[in-house]
């Protein structure tokens, strides 16, 4: 299936979350045995407006696991040591020449777009500013329950915390829409919760949702908590904010077979009582993100 | 033709051009076939005092495109976590038993020839300061032009914009000058000129030139627009300005076969509505820039 | 012989030492002539709390000539753009579902074991916090004078500057105490001298040394003349700092066949009329560090 460009969630298919997933597994498989890739005459650009170690190291890791090769900058604003910053479609344009596939974390949301329309090369959005997206959490997340589930209908999942910023639950919320039977939770406080366009999407899609403010109810329904980061200071009160924290007294009221994710990095909203817990799949996220992004960067390759 | 380091302009015969524009030739050609260089076992240092992405990522893509492999830093002065940087002499005779090729940008005017002095591998200037040099990018520059002309003999160009400061005008004008029947216009605000070194320089040299204020007169007489950044705050009035920027109804009174060049990145001197025109040259400058440092990357490791 | 991780020196037997020495030689033997090594599946994630050139630089290199990939950040507490960074713990469980090996340079004192304790891959400690350890230089100090000297028995030894807070000298004094009849000068003014907790442990240990603070009446007596950084400020006058100073006329004392050591920087205390001299082996140094990496990474991935 044809890829260009990796840009929003709202992209993604079924069939290419699907196709992607069969991908991500055979990367797996290849990098278990020490096989590889022949990607070594290719060329990562890693372009961060923004440092973010997480991401950026785990799309090079990627790259290098297929046996291609990376240039990087997280200081993308500084592209001249006379002039600093250029607009940001001319040093597109610049680094289409010089590699064959760019990773793009942007400072704006629609970066990733506006770079995509110039771009020689695919671009894939590592995150494009507040409120905007970033499509490869999504979908690592999605490979992450589909790897242990089997498949994402009927799944039931609650996602909990600063959902009104936070774009890795807004992203995995358009990419689960797209499944069968699906039920999604959004447990936060209400200065916090989820936005009106999410919502609205989902009723356009009849989905089913509800919309929470109490996290002991919910997690004992659920195939899948979802955790995301409440940023400190967002909260008027430290007691109010231990309302959504998930501790060990909180997973062992969910299913057996129930999986805790998270995309990292956590305050206090995840304590660390749940990571030795058969539940957490956290770290497990990370080890998925690095075969995603590998089927990912394969699909835009070849 | 033996090369130890790339250090300015000048050191630059025209028979080393010429090899080194036929080894860029090679490079594209095995490139474009997706071809294997032999270079797996070197390693190109790059050390940036200030953070540059256009030039050490380019020089990155260079030495991966070889096959090659690199280390890196733009903070090049944080040699230490305890006492921060060092003299440059004691960075680079360390750094050259690490790595088999140093990439410099430095902050000080003859930080490159310092550097070579004591480096015990080859070193290649990538700017050393304000008023100092940058020759690769007028290599560039050079191999951008034969490319499409085949030659430089008889070359007719008009460099504008800030030339007293601006070290890809002094080292083009300075190359261009071994070149028969070449002739410069210079079109700047009086403020911004090229500076006496460089005219004195040509005189010697018996290089026609002519110092301009005004550009429509001349971009019509030229082969080549060479355009360089205006930076913010250099001229006293906007409205001045205006008379130096080139847009497309400048660009239409250009010969045909004729290029508009621009190191990048630009401010205002070059307006984005002459990005399609075919004359535009400058994202064609960046790729070329790969395949140049490429073929000096081979001429200083072989 | 096994290893796990390289936190600090005290886990470096003699057999151990013997063993890397010995893995050095043979790496340096195969850079010589160009040979290939095995590891272009591996992965190692260079992670810097602070910048430190120098350090990272190294083991980069060591990882590239060992045919290796590098993913690197010298932010390392950027780990991601909207929280900034997170608990060392959580950065080093993610990063070993990246990576095959981590490199750390951690801002605390311990900081190294707390990463040793939760990783899933080999963590090399590059340093950690003021009065914290730096193994891998003293080992590298340790290779530097074997190759010379054969062996480090019967080795005397001066160590000279800010032995306080040097982690360095500190490093090398655990590891030399390992060897038979080793006898240390530390030679440094009265507020900077070596620590009780190293001259007791020499004092269990049975090592014989001398706290002194004349440097001519030691520098003749020895095989090795060890410097560190005095840093700015450190010392109330110039005058008496001169006093530590190791220059041409120093040098003239000591023996033909003794060596002068410094790990680098150097600020004042080791004057550059020594570099020419046959016994300045502190660019030697920076040389063999990359052999010594390169061993003990094949040791931890091995």
């Amino acid at each position: 299936m044809k890829l260009s460009h990796v840009i929003e969630s709202q992209q993604f298919t079924v069939p290419l979350i699907m196709e992607l997933c069969d991908r991500a597994k055979d990367m797996e498989r290849i990098v278990a045995r020490g096989g590889t890739l022949d990607y070594q005459n290719k060329i990562m650009a890693a372009l961060f407006y923004q440092p973010s170690n997480r991401t950026r190291l785990s799309f090079e890791s990627a790259m290098h696991r297929l046996g291609g090769r990376v240039v990087s900058t997280d200081q993308a604003n500084m592209f001249s040591s006379e002039v600093g910053g250029e607009r940001l479609e001319d040093t597109i344009r610049t680094i289409s020449e010089y590699a064959d596939v760019i990773v793009l974390r942007s400072s704006q949301k629609g970066g990733a777009a506006r770079a995509a329309e110039v771009s020689r090369i695919p671009v894939i959005n590592a995150g494009d500013g507040s409120g905007g997206q970033h499509p490869t959490q999504g979908l690592l997340d999605l490979y992450t329950i589909i790897r242990e589930r089997g498949t994402l209908d009927g799944l039931t999942i609650a996602m909990i915390g600063e959902l009104s910023e936070g774009r890795t639950a807004r992203s995995l919320a358009y990419l689960l829409s797209k499944f069968d039977r699906v039920k999604m939770y959004f447990v936060s406080p209400p200065e916090l919760q989820m936005k009106p366009d999410i919502l609205e999407y989902l009723d356009r899609k009849n989905v089913w949702y509800s919309v929470e403010s109490q996290l002991e109810d919910v997690v004992s329904k659920v195939d899948v908590v979802y955790l995301t980061q409440i940023r400190p200071g967002r909260l008027a009160g430290q007691e109010h904010l231990q309302n959504y924290v998930v501790d060990s007294s909180i997973v062992k009221n969910m299913r057996s077979d129930a999986m805790v994710l998270h995309p990292l990095p956590r305050t206090l909203e995840l304590d660390k009582t749940v990571d030795e817990d058969p539940r957490a799949f956290y770290f497990q996220q990370a080890r998925n993100g690095i075969f995603v992004r590998m089927a990912l960067l394969t699909m835009l390759l070849d």
